[in-house]
């Protein structure tokens, strides 16, 4: 894979997360040996990312299989411990899935009369095949990306500003949206990256501009107050950007501020593009009004690396997705290929 | 006046600004009895807001005739210290603007036989008369605004967005934007104020937020990239921002992130406005392609309050303003009345 720090990394049986809240200043690894140590990096936030939860809730299992390898298996003590697992995130939907699909390999193997040693193995391996797997998707969705520019714009470079953070750190592969970017400066078709810094959190600015130092690409971060001022001033190719959850008729759900630039950058005629494997798309949903979106803590608002930002008497209101309407969507871009957000996915996952 | 916390204060023949630069969590008032000091309040940013620094020249200028009040005139001393004030904020231009007025008024005084004295006395009423008439136009603006909101939506409570600092901390009295919303909830129009905290220098969560504490009107702080979130949930009602500068089409020069919010407005048909003084029109523009916007320091961006947030090899890119385009402007409201973007502001000026 391409030059970038790895936040997991499976390596002599044990697990090592990157501690992403102290990036970028620190480049600390910690290690994890038990299930419950895992269980306090995911709650704990060292490990953050839709796909990077479920690879480390993968290897939380694992690591239960390493613990118990030498004990005879007691299905009541398991699947507490697999309940116990899913309740460090709850609203991680990954999470659920992955430690369930695991459950089901585990008790299926035991009943095939595997050993919890031979499950450890089968899981580990898991583990990596899929960090592996999503890398291929990754770079077949980026591919897809780099041909739709190369149509519309040429043999030329680049200006592409994205939002939050969608590489490695959240991926545990090169990412989509800011994988994508990596492809297309691969392909020497990238000048720049104008990185918005994704408030409340920093996503942007914290990791997305690490990612970016990494790879040596030439990044401006900017405020997202800026986006209408780079646009009007021909300083934006494109906009791509992540989703987190898209439903049948093409409306995405993304961090808080995606909509935004989507609408702005329609304003202007840029192409704004969604990247998002499959699995991202959800069937119950007709469209994006049906999706519910959460609302975090305040404080990520009146405060600032703990500090107290505004008065003590305001209040904040933090929405931490929205929904960006199909129509404003040059392409969703999936491992099937491109699809009009207007043209909804409807036929696609028929 | 308003029950506000004025950021300047003429009394007992002395200056005392309110230190800016610790709000909202402390509210320090520091005391001025000479130009020297005055020059160092202004360039130390202890005041900020174009009005405001125009106000505190003007005293400044008082505070020079207060501490030559005995001596003998002479108008190359004089000089010299005019022009030592201007240089506290070079970029000021309502700095310049009053100081070299102020030079006017004394030298013309002076020459018609009244002292150094008498000229204290004259500058310093002066002062207090501009906060005045500033104060008169600023609710005569708000009552422009208020009605053409009564005229869309009637006899109801309104939810209105706002972007960066244009009350009192910034205008010396209730302000243009901010001064409107006072207005509005005066006249019981107003159910609640959606405050964008106004990345990078946090105007809006630090000052705004302080603003409307003070006036006990309900508030939620939200990052910026919230503003499509609320609008897509019915959740605003309208915007209103201030302008530093408007062209003769109608196109306006106002805080990064501005124009986003109109073009979002635009999208979601919620009116924007526009409040600004006449004194803001630059008759030299026929166009916001010709406003040169300001970049600022990238630290600003790259850091908060002193940490370092971003990457230290990574750079940023802090345009302080953005030009609105006339046709997304409701309405541009001066003390004139209120005109539409669209029909720029040729008739008006002529």
């Amino acid at each position: 894979m391409e030059n970038l720090t790895q936040p997991i990394i499976w390596e002599n049986n044990s697990l090592k997360l990157i501690d992403q809240r102290i990036l970028p200043h620190e480049k600390n690894f910690i290690e994890y040996n038990t299930m419950e140590e895992t269980f306090h990096g995911i709650r704990d936030m060292v490990v953050r990312g839709a796909p990077c939860i479920g690879f480390t809730a993968i290897f939380g299992m694992a690591l239960w299989c390493k613990e118990n390898a030498d004990k005879a298996f007691v299905a009541s003590e398991f699947d507490k411990a697999c309940d116990y697992l899913i309740t460090s995130r709850p609203t991680a939907v990954n999470l659920e899935y992955e430690v369930n699909r695991c459950r089901e390999i585990i008790k299926s193997n035991i009943a095939d009369g595997k050993s919890i040693n031979d499950c450890f193995t089968i899981i580990s391996k898991m583990g990596i095949d899929e960090i592996q797997k999503a890398y291929e998707t990754n770079r077949k969705m980026a591919g897809f990306f780099c041909d739709d520019l190369h149509e519309i714009y040429g043999p030329t470079k680049l200006k592409v500003l994205t939002h939050c953070n969608t590489g490695t750190l959240a991926c545990g592969t090169i990412g989509t949206a800011l994988g994508a970017i990596t492809v297309l400066n691969e392909r020497e078709m990238l000048k720049k990256v104008w990185v918005d810094e994704t408030r409340p959190y920093l996503q942007g600015s914290r990791l997305t501009a690490f990612e970016l130092v990494e790879q040596g690409i030439d990044h401006d971060i900017v405020v997202e107050g800026a986006a209408s001022y780079l646009m009007r001033n021909g300083l934006v190719d494109a906009i791509v950007t992540g989703a987190d959850r898209i439903a049948l008729n093409g409306d995405t759900a993304n961090k808080v501020g995606t909509s935004n630039l989507a609408i702005i950058a329609n304003h202007y005629n840029i192409p704004f593009y969604v990247i998002a494997p499959l699995s991202s798309i959800d069937l119950s949903l007709k469209s994006g009004d049906e999706i519910k979106i959460e609302l975090r803590d305040p404080n990520e608002i009146l405060k600032i690396k703990d500090q107290q930002i505004a008065p003590i008497e305001s209040s904040a209101y933090n929405p931490s997705f929205d929904i960006t309407d199909a129509k404003l969507i040059k392409g969703i871009i999936c491992e099937e290929g491109l699809f009009k957000g207007s043209d909804g996915l409807g036929a696609l996952v028929k």
